[in-house]
């Protein structure tokens, strides 16, 4: 069931503890609903809905690899200025599917901006119709297999059926359930803030838990607000907000063909328009979506494939942020490393030979390395208050915090990641069967 | 026991075929000698002396880390035309020990210097002096520990006084158990070929099997011939076979502080000397070191930690070898496809993610995978050939091969790698306990 968050959610914040399903209520503007296609043969919801019933401004991010998926393709060839729904479903990555798999983008948005014209027909005063260009789609599950259109189709209509314009207490968990994957919990997550006079909210849902590798929004990432940004606002903050949280977690060094960030704003609350990044009413907004989006990339990490610990590896006093970076991932990717922590073993040694093999230039002599507050490593030789047996003793935490001192400069990064378990084997070996 | 070669060591082949102890017999100006120092507690020998009794032309390369061990600048400090011997250690790494471990080197090396130095005067007619500059180290173990130079000075008298000049049957295995840490066998290779009108010979031993990663020469590897072949020649074979066979294997990405590849040249048997890596005489001996080196890498891999799958990765039609390279090693570092592997698991989509992750433009409509000689995929397509069954039955096969059509030029690449297995957690998570 994954590690225990309460010692980095432990803060009064929304954000940092442990969201209770009724924390995340109505937020105006959007409709969610959720339904089985019978892509994990009835077992479970596995489609998701999200209705923005006058529109949404939007942006997105997706996934650095050469090979993206089908839906991700569908995404990037809308240009529209306004979102009506986002569809997500699990099971199925529609990656490596082709020509086919794009088609079936194609069909579904069709029927379901049929059905969401005939929707709004019955429902509103000043009816338009929605076309479907303004339908984005999230996908992920297994690569290379067959979309299943048809079973997805089936089930448009009920989706749309089942569409309640006030969210009932239950439906932001049913959401966050049914992209779930090899996850073992759902991800949510929530924060307040003013725009002007007005509360807005900013929730988020994400999904991990393998290919886990920053290379930009890694898994899937959804978030929503009732502020009124624009476009161009959007896809800055979540440029800026994606390097240190969705950017800055590893659980395997793989990087999906799938992944997704999006966020979506209703306009439904604030009064105030944010539509330049230097706004000054953005400062609290900005906060609070960074607080959001890392407190659902800290969740992605803890319930990483057979993760038994979570794991803080910070770098400090680099020339530039790149190297602080690419120090920070050859611990977090290195096998030995995270197979050293599982085994609640302070072999530090194997950091010494992460932080070498990571490229960057580094003085021997003034290199300090602290695991939590024990000093393990002084300017270069083994500290003076060096004690295996305290070491072994805080190897035993369920959160492991290592921090990496270069002296070479004033530039830092933060890494989120776990550890290397034999149950992250037995997941990955035995996915499909 | 790792993994049985015997698919891809089946041929005539001397380096091709598992080696009996006896196919390494006297190599004509090496000495061997094995002791055991104690630092595995007496249960094995753990240091090893090459002693050239009239010294050796030689060329080594060292691991690309940032870090560096201190036997390895200790090595790089002496500018020396030949060496006369070589000591290597293991259970202790001598890296990120400071001053302290490469004072130890040095205090080693003059004893060492010493007491070769009268054993020449009690054997040679024409005795001189060795100084321990001409003498270098190998070291492997754990990182950070202080080196046990007191326990290896008083082993000294006894290595140099197991020395003989024959060396008999058992010698080159012994050396090549000496050097192990979690390897589960010996590596040794050999080849012969002609140099003029001699037959001159070609050994190796190497030890693995964790920090397994491409850059340079990963692991140990010590090569030996009686052939006659200046430091610069023996410099640019080394460069020149490393790419294709110690930088084409991977087991877990790591990258070792003390890697090493040296190569020896005794010069006493060949009687044309060569000088330039464009003498006609060295073609065969180059194909010969190819083959020895090739065998060392791969049953480094075949010995990998916990692995139970030998993974060959093909990479053709790219537009360079680097892009070539990029793909197999995504492939071959990815935890998501070594762990399809262990399972047994066709789950080729994972290949596609990893294929995508590696940064090298693709054609998507032009990719082609076979696993074995089972199409997968056929130009960007499902391949019409495809069958679940014959898939999952070769993946039970011991000998694993990927190949990949990118159709984008004529650059290609081979990589060579195993699976990912809980047996690897369990080895690196209680490797010091």
């Amino acid at each position: 069931m994954g590690i225990n968050l309460s010692n980095f959610l432990n803060s009064k914040s929304k954000s940092r503890k442990m969201l209770e399903f009724q924390d995340l209520n109505h937020l105006d503007g959007i409709s969610i609903s959720t339904v089985s296609a019978n892509l994990y043969n009835n077992k479970r919801d596995d489609l998701v809905m999200f209705y923005f019933r006058d529109g949404a401004n939007f942006s997105t991010v997706y996934t650095q690899s050469k090979i993206i998926s089908e839906n991700i393709k569908w995404n990037r060839n809308q240009k529209v200025k306004k979102i009506y729904s986002l569809i997500i479903n699990s099971r199925n990555a529609n990656s490596f599917t082709g020509d086919s798999g794009y088609k079936s983008m194609d069909n579904i948005a069709d029927l379901i901006s049929q059905k969401l014209t005939e929707k709004q027909k019955d429902d509103e005063e000043q009816p338009f119709k929605i076309k479907s260009k303004n339908i984005i789609f999230g996908c992920t599950g297994t690569i290379g297999e067959k979309y299943p259109e048809e079973k997805i189709k089936e089930k448009i209509p009920n989706l749309i059926n089942n569409i309640r314009y006030t969210q009932n207490k239950y439906i932001w968990m049913k959401s966050a359930l049914a992209i779930m994957t090899t996850d073992t919990y759902p991800k949510m997550a929530m924060e307040e803030c003013k725009i002007g006079n007005d509360i807005v909210k900013i929730y988020g849902i994400a999904k991990g838990s393998g290919m886990i590798q920053p290379n930009m929004g890694t898994t899937l990432c959804y978030l929503f607000t009732d502020a009124s940004i624009s476009n161009e606002v959007l896809k800055k903050l979540l440029k800026k907000n994606v390097s240190n949280t969705f950017n800055a977690i590893s659980c395997d060094s793989d990087t999906s063909t799938n992944d997704m960030i999006g966020i979506f704003s209703t306009s439904k609350v604030s009064h105030v328009k944010i539509k330049s990044i230097s706004d000054k009413n953005l400062k609290k907004f900005d906060e609070s979506l960074n607080k959001v989006m890392l407190n659902l990339a800290k969740r992605v990490v803890a319930d990483g494939e057979g993760a038994t610990k979570f794991v803080e590896i910070k770098i400090n006093g680099c020339k530039t942020e790149i190297d602080a970076k690419k120090i920070a991932f050859s611990i977090a990717n290195s096998p030995l490393v995270k197979t050293a922590i599982a085994g609640e073993d302070p072999n530090w040694g194997r950091i010494i030979m992460a932080i070498g093999k990571s490229g960057v230039e580094i003085n021997q002599k003034k290199l300090s390395i602290k695991l939590g507050d024990l000093s393990v490593v002084h300017k270069g030789k083994i500290s003076s208050q060096y004690n295996e047996k305290e070491l072994s003793s805080y190897m035993k935490n369920s959160n492991i915090d290592i921090s990496i001192e270069i002296q070479n400069g004033s530039k830092k990064f933060t890494v989120y990641t776990m550890d290397l378990t034999k149950e992250y084997i037995k997941i990955n070996a035995d996915y499909r069967s």
